[in-house]
């Protein structure tokens, strides 16, 4: 069997050593583990971002990986450390949201809140970063076959986000969502999603279950955010060099870019903006 | 045997999880495999940057490493993925240009280019990131055994960036070229290399192979920039504190920094900003 | 026996593969090392900042494993390579102070001044590029099994860093300090350590040995910066939102938040600030 997967995914930033200090630790206790870095960039405290980067790279992990994330603006306070199993893979980290989507797109098979005291720390427990102290040390456990059980007890509960917006009216045809995140590239990540397109047929299967599945034909669609109206194509390169185009992005999102440019300053977009796809124009 | 190394070089940041997932998709196909983040902060779109740091990189990688090299505004376009055969690695990408300086540099074996249908991919390919679906895949493919050749067909040409300037003019005695890049401590490097030195002599060995090698004795070179005079010493500390020198640099190309400062902001230096060393001064 | 950790320290950015090319080098001559980035991101030629990291860091590597630190400024001239062998780790790297308060709070068994003569270099050492040419290769070595006593010979003594300001009046009942490093999240980092807390009794066991221990009661502590006086709590939770805190942050200093903020910002800090913690309020 291949050694277990740690994939990690923190707001640490990378002028400390913070992220590299988890990787320490995990290996310290778990020397065969492979290590992921999946971002240490999330904004400072940003759990809508972690929530949404864990929901995006889950289904990449291969199986029976470790999800460690730690965005822990709570660290020390009463929010619980739990652990996850999912059904091809484990997560650890706190209880304050940031396992939202994941959970909602794939319910989990247990919810833990891990008690420190059931296992040994290799050194007291600080205060302020519990991500050295508690998760990694955890992870390395549940990377050397530990179970997510044998960690704490069950909880009946989880800490979930509000879920970002997304609206279908069938009469008008239209789906109403927002932005959620911009990556690196200055395209919009929106709630509309997740869309799955089978040549001219599109399916959208909600990713946090908020209604029923909704499917619609490939023809006709706009997609309006603001004064703006854009195609929705299936490419960059389909919509002509700096014009703006909507498209089903690679986690099934809908995604609004601009070919050669960056949405988020070319069309002045922001955060939680508002954006209607209209799928009997 | 060591199992293969997988050096990755892209442009998608480190603030989304993209590079990771890269690495999980490539661990999941290999999981052996060890794997190296070469840089994920080409910036976004610049091929030119990536052809060169993947031709700065590879004399480095070990003996049967895979490049997985991933800077592809055109993705989903008709541009080509490819992947080469080099004496000493393998290289997997678009064919977008950015292997122009590492194949003009070292002629590859083989230019395949990929067709996907001829192998398993984990899950269907979305239009907008084949580094994920496709590209990863492949380069994990390669690491357990199989040969570029059963990646696809043999192609005859390769999309090529055109070369940086560099003349000789031999009865003048001078060498122009122009800067290139800037790196992180603000150090330009110019397209004036690959250099050699051997005490007093001088060799450039053209890297791009636009003409003969020229030989020359290290006393009496003056570099010239602008308005600035460059004396051409061999580290940093030889210059007095804070004047700009010319050296060669660890990559064999003339590079021009300020001894403690940063020569981009010291001499007010841009991309493209031409230069000469002048050998009979 | 588990495979040696090299983990490497530098101030090479991202943008570039020079970090890379590092990890590259070190596979080669050790292939089944683990790797950890720690940081690449040392501002340019910051020594006193790479020296703390070193410290922070050390008690949680692995057993056995190589510190690989180059933040080398001097490259190139009469700075010294040097390795360390330490009770439960080795480094290697410049010695211009980035090993100052590691080795003055964990006395080094040995230190040797690396003779690059004295191995096999896998190429030519480029003047400007130790890291690569000397550094990398020389850890390989130790995590292949070489000893630090085989890269050269032992020195008496190791380039250190002016301390930071640590002054203690048993009268006064006061600790007097500077601000010597912001994290990631604005969080100051001050020279008031090491701290540790069992209850009610704070005992100050200073990190870089300058005076004899110092022990009080966590009762009536006020610490004050510029005109802010700020309450010792135990973790950012504990005061209101928004507001200054001082605690004993993760690596046993003291260090000043704003709860839900940013220290440098909200409270004006700049390095160097002087701060005083009063034991007899």
């Amino acid at each position: 069997m291949n050694p277990p997967v740690i994939a990690c995914l923190t707001d640490f930033g990378q002028q400390d050593a913070y992220a590299g200090i988890l990787k320490a630790v995990a290996l310290g206790g778990a020397p065969a583990a492979r290590w992921i870095d999946l971002t240490h960039e999330i904004l400072p405290g940003d759990v809508r971002h972690a929530a949404l980067t864990a929901w995006q790279t889950a289904p990449f992990l291969p199986e029976g990986s470790i999800l460690l994330a730690v965005v822990d603006p709570g660290v020390g306070s009463a929010r619980r450390p739990i652990a996850l199993a999912f059904d091809h893979l484990l997560a650890i980290g706190p209880d304050n949201g940031l396992f939202s989507y994941l959970a909602q797109a794939n319910s989990p098979q247990s919810i833990i809140e891990i008690h420190p005291e059931r296992f040994d720390l290799p050194r007291p427990m600080s205060r302020t970063f519990h991500g050295r102290d508690l998760f990694a040390v955890a992870a390395a456990r549940l990377a050397t076959g530990s179970s997510v059980e044998s960690l704490g007890d069950p909880v009946a509960t989880l800490t979930l986000l509000p879920s970002p917006r997304l609206e279908h009216d069938d009469e008008l045809g239209t789906l109403t969502g927002e932005v959620i995140h911009f990556d690196h590239f200055g395209n919009a990540l929106t709630s509309i999603g997740a869309l799955h397109r089978e040549s001219e047929l599109i399916q959208l299967d909600p990713w946090l279950r908020q209604f029923p599945p909704v499917a619609f034909s490939a023809q006709r669609i706009t997609v309006a955010i603001g004064e703006v109206e854009l195609p929705l194509l299936e490419t960059y390169a389909e919509a002509p060099l700096g014009a703006p185009l909507a498209y089903i992005g690679s986690s099934g999102l809908l995604e609004i870019a601009v070919h050669g440019g960056r949405a988020d300053n070319a069309l002045g977009l922001r955060l939680d903006d508002r954006l209607q796809l209209c799928y009997k124009g």
